[in-house]
């Protein structure tokens, strides 16, 4: 896993708030292996287009997929900018002050341009390694992709070269004239979440047992 | 509570996965009502910027909020198209192939352009809809906005007139070929959210009690 430092560039430069920005590399790998769920932006017809997708990371490289039939993925895989944007929310901040209550969280946004992977190996890699952050285990113990498959699913690769990371975490951060007041609660109440119990599609084989990738799966980070 | 239908024009229509969009507005307003953060699109120098912000809904109407020192919201402030979107991810679907790997989700896209809120009345209203939204309870709770916090906040209201939400429930869809085949696990591991015990900030006078407000909430939907 690379540990070199985050490149900042004009646009990735957090101008607000520096004391949230974490320019740790470790910081940015961390975020990303932890969430299971991206938002990518991309300009379309002059208009900003969002939407939820998957990724995984291995190394300096995002992986992004989805059906070739997507307009935005389509824009994307010839060398439009993109904007691919982490969060995970950790917890409502209640400060004595309307206007200092927050959240804590987490978020990465990586700037650039991605590639469409399209020879065999490398599509059946990103994809291997966009299975395995989705539903690790799976890439083993599934039947991996055909063919016809592959040629269904767009793979984009997006280098972690321009990225920024930002983190709020602990007590609200009131007036010491609220403080002193005394009139509210303050405090934090984290988001936490758990994996609930597998549910088995009623089409298997009754007695199959829930594999230990699935039962075992750590909570996300 | 609005229950029009949504209106959907070319950008807004899903055209991939029909059976995963659901046209009904009573769906959106779940899911905006559900979600604590949402990620704002904006095109800045013609590139796509995606940050993840707070929000809160009114009847058709989303309300934004920031810094006014952030150039996206400036720039949103200012009439430029955004795209806001919404996603609660609900559980990871293990297929028997990796093709059929999926996520259940509910992701909602909303399109418009965002006029900024500049009367006092309106932005105090704008506020207290953000925050009954991030943490119900503490407008009546903590200290209201003075003239200076309100000077300092940015306040943008969005028309929920072009919006799509897109649904995914239930079981894999695998092939009858890999059903049949028996080989592999199949279902859901569903995620879920949770509430932890409320961390009190330490300048509090001992045994200041946790308010209902808090430590009651309800689970995120």
């Amino acid at each position: 896993m690379s540990r070199v430092p985050l490149s900042p560039t004009p646009r990735s430069t957090i101008n607000r708030n520096r004391k949230r920005a974490a320019t740790d590399r470790a910081a940015l790998d961390a975020l990303l292996d932890a969430a299971l769920v991206c938002h990518l932006g991309i300009v379309v017809d002059g208009s900003p287009v969002v939407l939820p997708t998957g990724f995984g990371r291995d190394g300096d490289v995002l992986y992004l997929h989805g059906s070739t039939g997507a307009r935005s993925l389509r824009l994307a895989e010839r060398g439009a900018d993109v904007c691919v944007t982490v969060t995970m929310l950790d917890g409502v901040v209640y400060a004595r002050s309307v206007f200092h209550h927050s959240v804590n969280y987490r978020s990465a946004v990586v700037h650039g341009r991605a590639r469409a992977v399209t020879d065999e190996a490398g599509k059946r890699h990103g994809l291997r390694v966009l299975t395995e952050h989705l539903a690790p285990g799976s890439w083993g113990h599934a039947r991996r992709p055909d063919r016809r498959e592959l040629a269904a699913t767009a793979v984009l690769a997006l280098d972690l070269t321009e990225a920024s990371v930002k983190i709020r975490t602990g007590p609200p951060a009131d007036d010491e004239a609220d403080v002193a007041a005394g009139t509210a609660w303050a405090g934090v109440l984290p988001l936490r979440r758990s994996w609930g119990e597998p549910e088995p599609c009623r089409l298997l084989p009754a007695g199959t047992p829930v594999p230990d990738h699935v039962r075992g799966r750590p909570a996300l980070g």
